[in-house]
């Protein structure tokens, strides 16, 4: 019973947004060094792929590896699908992951969101969000590939500036990213309202 | 030539969301103090509402308003239009409003963008942006009132926490309306792609 989603012969398994954006990203435009040179396109292994979240990772290891980063929860495939298909219909969401293909996991993760505003010539502004990279994987320079990644994402889907928090050790690697504190404003605040299972 | 679109006799101007959503609302779940008791359904003035953005708020000199807290640019009609129709369609935009009726002017904004996550159960995430209220108010805690409303309004439409980037000499408010600097993890950063007109 049940249809293989990803079994041969299947359809391709949709995307969240429209994979040819990921393959024309000017990695040059980036402040980033990276040794050796790798891009989305070309992330440095034949093995590995920077693509748009698809439907089928929940099969892929998806939420196992948002949860090396905080609480998940349990999170079952009909409501993964269903907040595939909200983020898909609103728009603004472009969840990009890497995938280790002789496995079929993803081992890299990170969200760009686009929120639309009315200040700035009603501009759209990119946000950093929910960065993983599965550790055991180090040394292949993924934290900083999936991070440009979506940065060159933003600019390329017309935000005027890319913004996100982060905890006091990271500055420094943002910053070699391009990422600045600006003086006198750089402080994010959180109000909580319930403790999230 | 063109139909009056706030004349009598015109059906009441679109709003972005419910404004039912901001009758509900229950300042005595919120730390902020209010001298005298004032929330968003009795904002304290008969000739003060908070509500919604509405469309014909092009009218009611909300750009003119944004304009004292960053710059907007020549936003036509046409385009504003068009974010409020692309923003209702996204979902999760909450701009809301006081405006003065006796001159038919807005007077203060602040924004809810919610965010649609997949950690913590696929859950939401509040964001306050564009907080404005106009300086010849002063005295009517406005600014409080704006803010308040949206961080019970995050509360009220389901997410777990609310964030703002503010600039340092806004945190002691920010703190007396229940938003905290997180210990080692309060660092708000930002890439700039382009000057903004």
């Amino acid at each position: 019973m049940g249809m293989d989603r990803n079994g041969s012969g299947a359809k391709p398994s949709e995307y969240l947004y429209p994979p040819e954006l990921l393959q024309r990203l000017d990695f040059s435009k980036s402040p980033a060094t990276f040794k050796p040179k790798i891009s989305a396109a070309q992330p440095g292994e034949d093995w590995m792929v920077v693509r748009p979240l698809q439907r089928s990772d929940y099969d892929k290891g998806f939420l196992q590896l948002l949860s090396q980063l905080t609480s998940v929860g349990n999170v079952s495939q009909k409501q993964f699908d269903e907040r595939f298909t909200q983020m898909k219909q609103s728009g603004g969401y472009y969840v990009t992951v890497i995938e280790d293909t002789r496995i079929a996991k993803l081992i890299g993760a990170a969200t760009l969101t686009v929120e639309q505003k009315f200040i700035h010539n009603c501009s759209l502004r990119g946000r950093l969000e929910d960065v993983v990279v599965n550790d055991t994987y180090r040394g292949k320079q993924l934290g900083k590939l999936i991070v440009v990644t979506v940065s060159l994402l933003a600019q390329e889907v017309g935000c005027y500036k890319m913004s996100l928090d982060c905890k006091d050790k990271l500055i420094k690697f943002y910053e070699t990213l391009g990422y600045k504190l600006e003086p006198g404003n750089s402080n994010a605040m959180n109000m909580r309202f319930d403790d999230p299972s």
